[in-house]
């Protein structure tokens, strides 16, 4: 049996997706709730990593059990053995060779930004403060120019990977609710920290310190340096992870 | 001079916002904050009391201070010396004789409920998990019975003090988006768990646990074993406190 599970989680407490050496991952934990009903580890494949902090509210993951419970009943099993900050919020039957990160073909990740002069006592765990004079409407015509295929090089942190750093971002916005601003991107895939140096570069846009740079100029640079900097993982959000290109489309269109 | 400020904060970890002898008060908090500053105790007088865990985005409270600080920058001189969960997110000069409870003539509260067969990871301080069968049309119906004045006696925790129980609710009325129901009421005052006991008996009547029962009848019946359970501390917010009645009825009028 192959079994899929979706997973919303407050990465707050731990220190990423993927299990290492420094602290608990949200894998870890789910994995060890799959042992304590399966009696044995059994490994848990995610669609991808976050980084320590960042959260999801739809992470996509699967695991072969050999205990016989009903796909739809894992959801159920699995919370009991988790902890308040990890919720398992659906598990249904998958094809015998689905891979959560091998057949995703895209995801859409939100980066929230609280701007006002002071901070939020209430959202901190969940958003980015930042204040101060913010061209917005710059702000959202260069999160538009991402949108397109392009060598995303220059975005990725300076320790990560550089192959395969051509990728196709559906969507790009930046969508401004009071005090709350919403950077949504929709892409077939992403690079390491790329997010979340797409969110910081335009909040350095806004503030008019990247002056004359555009989101062009940065993809066209193809180096880090180029682009701003890289933005706190707690406004950083996995929303959903796409495993059908229409119903990543349709999602795009959506908001 | 006197100072009057709008408090936010997050309730998880303080036993409300009156001094009491158990834990840590927000007034407290903000209280030792304006200490350093003045360098002795000085009063703080909040538009009204909040129990432990319970949030507010618009609590408003007033002091005199000695020391010759502009009023606007209060916030960020208090803001210094407070905890991330309390936020001073303005302050401004009052009219010598301004008192935050005396002088108010509304508040509005929102209580946030979670409506899903599984809980939140992200959410659970901010809000009520509820599930199961819900008649969200009736309770909505209900929500609306309460505006008026009337007698709220059966609607005040059994320990609560039980004079001046006649009040005037302006609006109430609850609103689904998505998984998040909000249950917002204005009124010209609010009785000891009030708000709580409202949103619990929406719930109950919406599980059927009350039939045939309405609000009317639980207005009527003057007593607190008619209304339904006490919805829990962490869903209710108080989002804002008003000092003229126009402001309050444009407030209603918006939502």
């Amino acid at each position: 049996m192959n079994i899929k599970i979706i997973v919303e989680y407050d990465g707050t407490h731990y220190c990423g997706w993927q299990n290492q050496n420094n602290g608990l991952a949200v894998q870890m934990a789910i994995e060890q709730a799959i042992a304590r009903v399966e009696g044995h580890r059994v490994p848990l494949h995610g669609a991808g990593r976050t980084d320590a902090g960042v959260h999801a509210l739809g992470m996509c993951a699967n695991f072969h059990p050999q205990v016989a419970i009903p796909p739809e009943k894992w959801a159920l099993v699995l919370n009991t053995h988790l902890p308040d900050d990890i919720r398992v919020v659906a598990s249904c039957a998958a094809e015998e060779d689905f891979h959560a990160r091998f057949d995703a073909v895209g995801k859409h990740y939100r980066y929230t930004m609280f701007y006002r002069n002071i901070a939020s006592a209430l959202d901190s765990r969940r958003s980015w403060h930042i204040y101060g004079p913010m061209d917005v409407a710059h702000m959202q015509r260069q999160a538009r120019l991402l949108e397109g295929t392009h060598d995303f090089v220059g975005f990725v942190a300076s320790g990560g990977k550089k192959n395969a750093t051509v990728k196709t971002i559906y969507r790009s916005t930046l969508t401004c609710c009071g005090d709350y601003w919403y950077y949504d991107v929709w892409g077939n895939g992403f690079l390491y920290n790329m997010v979340r140096i797409i969110a910081g570069t335009l909040v350095d846009m806004g503030k008019g310190k990247l002056p004359g740079v555009t989101m062009e100029d940065v993809i066209t640079a193809k180096h880090r340096l180029s682009a701003g900097m890289t933005a706190p993982a707690q406004g950083l959000c996995l929303m959903e992870v796409f495993y059908d290109k229409d119903a990543l489309l349709r999602s795009c269109a959506e908001e």
